[in-house]
């Protein structure tokens, strides 16, 4: 066998072991008995470390030294390439300092869950400190150019930099703020009870399903299940799992929240299914596979002409309910626009503040500049600048994520590359296939999932994201086209 | 680190990834989407390979040696006696073979699935030819002294001959046929619209799942969902699954299906966890298992005391559907005898003819004796001469069952050695407890419950099935037991 087919045959293994992984994971999300959970940390645990000896394997060092500089394809090249890149990631870990990671946030989450139930941040303050002092590491091992925030951010976002980030940011912010502003001042405001009335559970399901049907999930290669913490997992090849939850008098969560893990499930199904478990069969980035289940619960599934076609349906789902609500009436309340203190339920502008938020304090505790114990302050104080409240209690605020318990600093910036990149791809689709919003209210998103089949799902990673962005819209990423989208959306609903 | 820690460890993780194959499986017959097919085949491959690997390192070989002649404790000898067993079995499988087997029987129950869906026997006919011969090849690789069957029987019955279990088998049919025969030629008849009327499906969830919990079925430790081809899957200490399919006019398949699946499942829960993973931990053998199941479904959940408690409780449940209903009507339905096609659906005493067929179908189809597109014939002719009955088609016929498609041959034995087991035991525990109907009738089952942990369950691969039998009820096995219950259950039922 030559090296090139023996690498990706070993490579295949690591990733076959993960999807193993993702079926048990998910089981453990959705239908474990409750007694069952100290062997699923077993089985878990298992497949952790062996998943992580095969990927560090030195037999998979010594083919990558074999196809230093040898003659590649363009597939060729881009898996060894990527493949490089995690296997030098995962090599560069001391495995003491992996093995001292995962004992930590395994603790830290069971701290983080009881700390946050009583807003008790002193509680959770030691385990903070500990892991921020293990990311620290963590990031000197990896290594960096400029920015100890760059090595942790890699891995969720290859090739990105704080540096960047942080100017796309800003320019976001700038005009953000004063979009947020004029919404804030404006009289014209929607109807708060719309969302909030009497729901039944089992048919916000069957609706739910219907929509992730219409745009494009494909139910015979996936499902939909309920959970605590909603999530898309995709096994592989035919096989992508999406959850939710419910609440019985809030359409909001169930509704949008399946739309957005439709979005994530739709790019699954979308990759190339032939390459599965090699770079070119999987996902870009995080940021990537936000941009995609932001475009469809935001660009698409809160838009007018969506709800042109979905609004019937939705009164006829719930009898009564939605008598004395006109469409404008509906779709003015799904756009809702308030500052709030709890991001998972923020509105599509405030979000990025949030995000924001969180970017710059991360950044100060990797640097050194924040010590732990002072987020709480620091927390409130910049909540207080950026969206003028301040939070009644350290569960409302800093508490509020499970993200830094489970070790996750440098995840967060990429949910709002999400939403850019949700914005810049919707307006070069909206150039490349003309009039869209003429398909959504027949209910045809076809075209659409077409064009991102192709334009991004089928790419894997062929490129970075970064280059994907000026691959597929000829532009590097910006924040204007999202400005452009929230102010053409918000200026007719607020007058503004 | 002593040889017997250290084997006990290596074996220990082999089961821990079975364990894991095991909730994979669970989902591939429960929530897996259709399209999930292929990567599944893929993973279940793996884990197979990579847990034969696990099994065969040549570590516990060595370890095995080590402890040849050392001196042990009671526990540490089973162990090691049954870890060798284990061992030289999966050492002679050349693990190419295991890895065919694996993808083949994966793949192949899809294929029958949609093969009985359309009762079309060749679509299947080429996967059946490929398991038997792969089957074949087994044998021959694990070795045998008189029949190429002992070798596959070796696995699910240790110790067990084809030889042993036909003389058995003979002596029960001997005793069947004629009490068959006098129960055909009675004229008193169960009535046969009870079971056949309007069930709704959620309340048979419902009942089934409160029957199960009321019989010692932990559901914090467990689950109850529906399937294809209902089975229970013990997962580990905290984690078993039972399955069943309901008819919506058919009670019976429910609900005794939910109190057998219950009886594995009291089995598996009942297991010393503290010894997961090792021989003493373990479960006997699959007629053991099976004794288990069938004590809760017939020799219990067919009797009259058990009925005096839940019949009031069906009827609630249903309610006005049985009205004109007694107990006694009841009940003499519930144990209604009638030669018929599926071995599923079959009585406890004609049941048994169902699985001599199969095992003589098998042994002819391993020693070549019967070509694998000749089943359908061969089964028809059978079938007519022990049961007196010709299938109307395969999906009637051989297609019925999924164990071939699993490339479980040798293993239907197991559930006429169970119903013979579970006689022979009941037989016992009421010698041992008293009177068992005056709990039952209350809906008490804790004490029966408690004699088989002990007895029975907590004694896990101490001994071999056999010599459990002996131990348990002094007695070897015998169709003696099985053949009184059964004359002393029908006997007033049908006045003969």
């Amino acid at each position: 066998m030559d090296a090139y087919t023996d690498l990706i045959q070993h490579f295949r293994e690591f990733r076959l072991l993960e999807s193993i992984g993702a079926v048990v994971g998910w089981d453990q999300h959705t239908y474990m008995p409750t007694k069952g959970a100290n062997h699923r940390a077993e089985q878990m645990g298992y497949l952790a470390k062996h998943g992580h000896e095969k990927l560090t394997s030195p037999k998979i060092g010594e083919l990558l030294g074999q196809l230093d500089g040898a003659k590649l394809d363009d597939t060729q090249t881009v898996n060894v390439r990527e493949i490089r890149r995690t296997y030098d990631r995962a090599v560069k870990m001391p495995s003491k300092l992996v093995e001292e990671i995962a004992k930590t946030v395994s603790q830290a989450q069971n701290v983080w869950a009881e700390a946050r139930k009583k807003s008790d941040f002193p509680a959770f303050a030691p385990w903070l400190d500990k892991i921020v002092t293990l990311k620290r590491e963590e990031a000197k091992a990896v290594g960096y150019k400029d920015s100890p925030y760059d090595a942790l951010l890699d891995e969720y976002e290859p090739g990105a930099t704080a540096a960047e980030i942080t100017r796309v940011f800003a320019e976001l912010r700038a005009d953000l703020i004063p979009l947020v502003g004029a919404i804030a001042a404006s009289g014209q405001k929607p109807r708060k009870d719309i969302l909030t009335r009497e729901y039944a559970i089992d048919r916000q399901h069957i609706f739910g399903q219907a929509a992730a049907a219409a745009i494009g999930f494909d139910f015979q290669a996936g499902r939909l299940d309920t959970t605590v913490h909603p999530f898309c997992s995709g096994i592989g090849p035919g096989d992508c799992r999406l959850t939710t939850r419910y609440h019985p008098r809030e359409l909001n969560q169930g509704l949008f929240g399946i739309l957005h893990e439709a979005g994530h499930g739709i790019y699954e199904q979308g990759l190339d299914h032939a390459h599965f478990g090699t770079p070119v069969g999987s996902f870009c980035s995080l940021g990537i596979h936000e941009s995609q289940s932001r475009l469809w619960e935001n660009q698409v599934g809160r838009g007018r002409a969506f709800w042109e076609h979905f609004f019937p349906r939705l009164r006829q789902t719930f009898p009564g309910t939605l008598d004395d609500v006109s469409l404008d009436d509906f779709i003015f309340s799904a756009n809702n626009v308030e500052k709030s203190f709890i991001r998972v339920e923020a509105d599509e502008a405030t979000y990025n503040m949030h995000i924001i938020l969180r970017f710059e304090m991360e950044q100060a505790l990797m640097r050194g500049d924040l010590k732990p114990s002072d987020v709480p302050g620091a927390w409130n104080e910049t909540f207080k600048r950026m969206l003028d409240l301040t939070p009644a209690n350290d569960a409302q605020g800093c508490l509020q994520d499970i993200h830094w318990s489970m070790g996750g600093l440098g995840y967060f910036p990429t949910y709002t590359l999400g939403n850019l990149y949700a914005a810049q791809f919707m307006q070069q689709a909206r150039k490349d296939l003309g009039d869209l919003d003429a398909d959504f209210r027949v209910g045809q998103f076809g075209r659409l999932k077409g064009w991102l089949n192709e334009k991004i799902h089928r790419q894997g990673q062929r490129q970075r994201a970064g280059e994907l962005c000026k691959r597929v819209t000829g532009q590097a990423l910006s924040h204007k086209p999202l400005i452009a989208y929230l102010r053409g959306k918000y200026g007719p609903l607020y007058g503004i």
